[in-house]
C-alpha cells in the first residue's frame, strides 16, 4: 500500500492537475469548457499524456470521451470503469467532474505498474453539464447506446448541431455506436465532489452514494386580476403574487416536514411586475427531489393540491406544466458496500447518502453496476471559481480507491459478475 | 335645472367626446397621449372649440395646460377651477382624467349662458400620469409654482428635456411662473373615475373623496446564499426567495388587519433565478397606502421589523430603500360636505372614501381648497382600453355638478373665502 507521504504527494499532484486543466477555457476570465469546444483539445492532450506515461492506451471515442485503458493481468479479462466528466459549466471551479478523471489516473499511477485481474478504463466524459446543447450526459449516453438522431440534430446557440460539433472536432458521428460498452464491464466507479454541505456539516471527508435522487421540475402559473395597488381594497383583490408567495412558503414547510426531501422555488415572476400594480399573474418554478420515488410523488401531489387550494380560496386559477420528471436511480448495493468498507479502512467514518444532483453514474447504472464516492466540498460551494477540496480529503479518496481496487481484485463474487450491457 | 332627458343627452355627448379624444394617440393600436406629444395638439383643438362655442376664452399656459375661462356675473369676481388631466398612460382607456375635463365643459354648457357670482376655469392639465418624464403632475405643479429648474432639465427616453419639449410645442418655458394661480381662486373641483371597485361593490354611482392617501414605496433586498437545489438539505439553506415569500404573506396579512390600509408587493425577483438553484438574493417592492399618515407609518415600521425578523431567523440580511414617501392630503371639508349634499340631491347615496391614487387635486390642495367626486368604475378597470363609465352615472355626475354650482353660488361662506395662493 501507499505510504502516508506518497498519498499526500499524489493528492497534491491531483489538485495541481485539476487546477492546470481549469486553465483550458473558452473564456479568458474564468473556466468554461463545454462539449468539444477548442480547449477540450488541450485538456485531452494533457490527460492523455499523463495516461500514456502509465502505459495506458488512450482512444477518444466518437462523442469525444477520453477512454484510457490500463490492461489486466491477462488479455481478455473484464474491465472496470473509473471516471467522471471533463466538461464544465461557465465560470466553473476546478474540481466538478475533473477531479474524478484525474483521481482515476492517479489510482492507476498508485498501482506502480501492478496489474489486476481486471483492466481499468479511466474515462473522461466529454459532456455532462448540458451547457452547450441544453441536454446533459451526452458523453455517458453514448456508452449506454442512447445518443439518437434527435440528440445528434440538436443545435447549440450558434446553430451548430451535435453531429456537426462532433465532425468539426475531427471525430466521426457515424461511429457513435462503437462507443457503447461491451459485455466485459464489471462496474463503474465515480469519484465526485459532493457539491453540497452535508459531509462538511458532519465533519466527514468521504461519503458513499446509495442512490441518485429522482426529481420533478415544474412551472406553475397563478392567474388572478391585475389591478391598481392604491384603489383596490384588500378584500376585493385577486393577487397572483400573494398566492404564489403563500405557496412558496408551503413548499418550504412541506419539504422540511418530509425526511430527506428537498424542494426549491428558485424562480418567480410577477406580471405586470410594477411596484404600484397588483400582480395579475405569477409564475414560479418547483424543483423537488427525493431518493424515494414514492415519497417524491406523494410530496409533489400534495404541493399541487395545495396550489389548487390556495388559488381556489383566493378566486384564482393555477396551471402547471412539467419541465422534467426523472425517477431515482439506485447505486449497486455490492459496490456501495465495498466502498463503505474501503472508506472505513482509511480510518474515516463513511456517510451513506443520496446524491441530490444527477451524475454520469446515473446513466451508466442503466447498463452496469455503478457506484459513487463523494468528497467533502468546503462550504458546499460548487459551479463557482471558489469551488475547492481539502488536500487530506483527496488523499483519503486515493487511499479509499486503492483499498477498493484491492477488495474487488480479491472478490470472486465481483469477478464472477456478468455485465448487463 | 336640467331635465332628465337633457341630462341623458348631455351625458351621451360627454361619453362620445371622451371616446373621440381617445382617438388622438401617439400609437396606432391604442391610446397613448403623453405630455405635449403631437396628438395633444389635436386634443387641444377639439376641447378648445367646444369651449369657445360656450363663450369661453381658451388660453394655453406655458406648461401646456388648457385653461378655458367662463366669466362671472361681474368682472373682477373670483373663480373656481373645475378640471382634470388630458394626458394618458400607454394603452389607456378613454376616461381617466379626460372625463373630468369634458364634464367641466358640459357643466358650463348646462348653464346655458347663465352667469354665476364666480367665474369658471375649466382646466385640462397637460401632464398627470408621469409617463414621459417619470415625474407626475407637471401640469398641476405649474399652477402651484412647483415647476423648478430640476424638473425643467429632466429628460425623456429620447433625451429631450421638459424645457425643450415645452419649447418644441410652441410655448415659452420662461413664462411658466405666469401659469401660477392668482389670489382669486375659491377652490378646485375634480371629477374622476374611481379606478377601483369600491363604488361598484357598494352599488353607488358617486363617491366624495375625503382624502388622498399617503403612500410609501420601498424596495427590499433579502440576501442569503445561492446554492444547489439538489445537494443542499433544507436545514442548511439560506434561501432568499423563501424569506421574501414569507414576508409577502406577512404584508398581505398586516394590510388585511389594518382598517382602510392597502399594501402590495407587485414586483419580486430571485437571483440567480434558475429552477435548480436556491435563490441567494430576492428583491421585492412594497407599496403601502393609508389616509392616515400615522396608521401608514406604523404599518410600514411593523413590516420592516417583520422583514428583519424573518431575515434574522433564517440567517439572512435584509436592506431596503425608499422609492417614494408621500403624506396624505385632506380634501377641503367645506367643499366635501357641499359635494355630499349635491350627491344626495341627485337621489344617490354618497360614499365618503379615500382616494388610493394620487390626483391633480392633491397638488392643487397645496394652495386652494380642493375636492373630488369619484364616478363608479365598472369592474374597477382603468389604465386599460376596457375602462368605461355607465351613462347613468355620468348623468348623475352632471346633475351633482349642477347642484354643487348652485349651492356654491348661493353660499356667502364660500364666496367670502380667501385663497391661500
Amino acid at each position: 500500500m501507499l505510504t502516508e507521504s506518497n498519498l499526500q504527494s499524489l493528492a497534491e499532484q491531483v489538485i495541481a492537475r485539476c487546477r492546470r486543466l481549469a486553465s483550458f477555457s473558452e473564456d479568458t476570465g474564468g473556466t468554461r469548457r463545454t462539449f468539444l469546444s477548442p480547449p477540450m483539445r488541450d485538456c485531452h492532450r494533457d490527460v492523455s499524456s499523463w495516461m500514456k506515461t502509465l502505459g495506458m492506451t488512450v482512444p477518444i471515442d466518437a462523442v469525444g470521451n477520453l477512454r484510457g485503458f490500463y490492461p489486466a493481468t491477462s488479455p481478455g479479462a473484464p474491465r472496470i470503469l473509473i471516471g467522471s466528466h471533463l466538461d464544465t459549466v461557465p465560470n466553473a471551479g476546478a474540481f466538478d467532474g475533473i477531479l474524478g478523471v484525474v483521481l482515476a489516473v492517479a489510482l492507476v499511477k498508485s498501482l506502480e505498474g501492478m496489474k489486476l485481474p481486471f483492466g481499468i478504463e479511466a474515462v473522461g466524459f466529454s459532456e455532462e453539464e448540458g451547457v452547450r446543447f441544453g441536454v446533459p450526459f451526452i458523453g455517458s449516453r453514448a456508452l449506454v447506446g442512447r445518443v439518437d438522431e434527435e440528440l445528434l440534430g440538436r443545435k447549440d446557440a450558434n446553430g451548430i448541431s451535435v453531429r456537426k460539433a462532433i465532425h468539426d472536432f475531427g471525430l466521426n458521428p457515424n461511429d457513435i455506436s462503437t462507443a457503447a460498452l461491451g459485455d466485459d464491464v464489471l462496474g463503474y466507479i465515480e469519484f465526485h465532489i459532493e457539491q453540497g454541505p452535508v459531509l462538511e456539516s458532519l465533519g466527514r471527508p468521504l461519503g458513499v452514494v446509495e442512490a441518485i435522487v429522482g426529481q420533478n421540475r415544474l412551472e406553475l402559473t397563478f392567474s388572478g386580476q391585475a389591478n391598481h395597488a392604491g384603489t383596490t381594497p384588500m378584500n376585493l383583490r385577486r393577487d397572483a403574487l400573494a398566492a404564489a408567495a403563500e405557496w412558496i412558503v408551503t413548499v418550504e414547510n412541506l419539504a422540511k416536514q418530509t425526511p430527506e426531501a428537498v424542494a426549491t422555488v428558485g424562480f418567480v415572476e410577477a406580471k405586470p411586475g410594477a411596484t404600484n400594480v397588483i400582480a395579475g399573474e405569477a409564475r414560479a418554478t418547483l424543483d423537488i427531489r427525493h431518493a424515494s420515488d414514492r415519497a417524491r410523488t406523494e410530496a409533489l401531489d400534495e404541493l399541487i393540491r395545495q396550489a389548487e387550494s390556495i388559488a381556489g380560496r383566493r378566486g384564482l386559477t393555477v396551471k402547471w406544466r412539467t419541465l422534467l420528471a426523472q425517477h431515482a436511480v439506485a447505486m449497486d448495493p455490492f459496490l456501495t458496500d465495498q466502498i463503505q468498507q474501503a472508506i472505513q479502512k482509511t480510518g474515516c467514518d463513511p456517510h451513506r447518502m443520496a446524491s441530490g444532483a444527477g451524475h454520469d453514474a446515473m446513466i451508466l447504472a442503466e447498463k452496469v453496476p455503478a457506484a459513487m464516492i463523494f468528497l467533502r466540498t468546503p462550504e458546499g460551494i460548487s459551479h463557482d471559481p471558489a469551488e475547492s477540496v481539502h488536500l487530506d480529503d483527496v488523499a483519503k479518496a486515493l487511499e479509499c480507491g486503492r483499498h477498493l481496487l484491492t477488495q474487488l481484485a480479491g472478490s470472486q463474487e465481483f469477478l464472477g459478475r456478468t455485465c448487463r450491457a
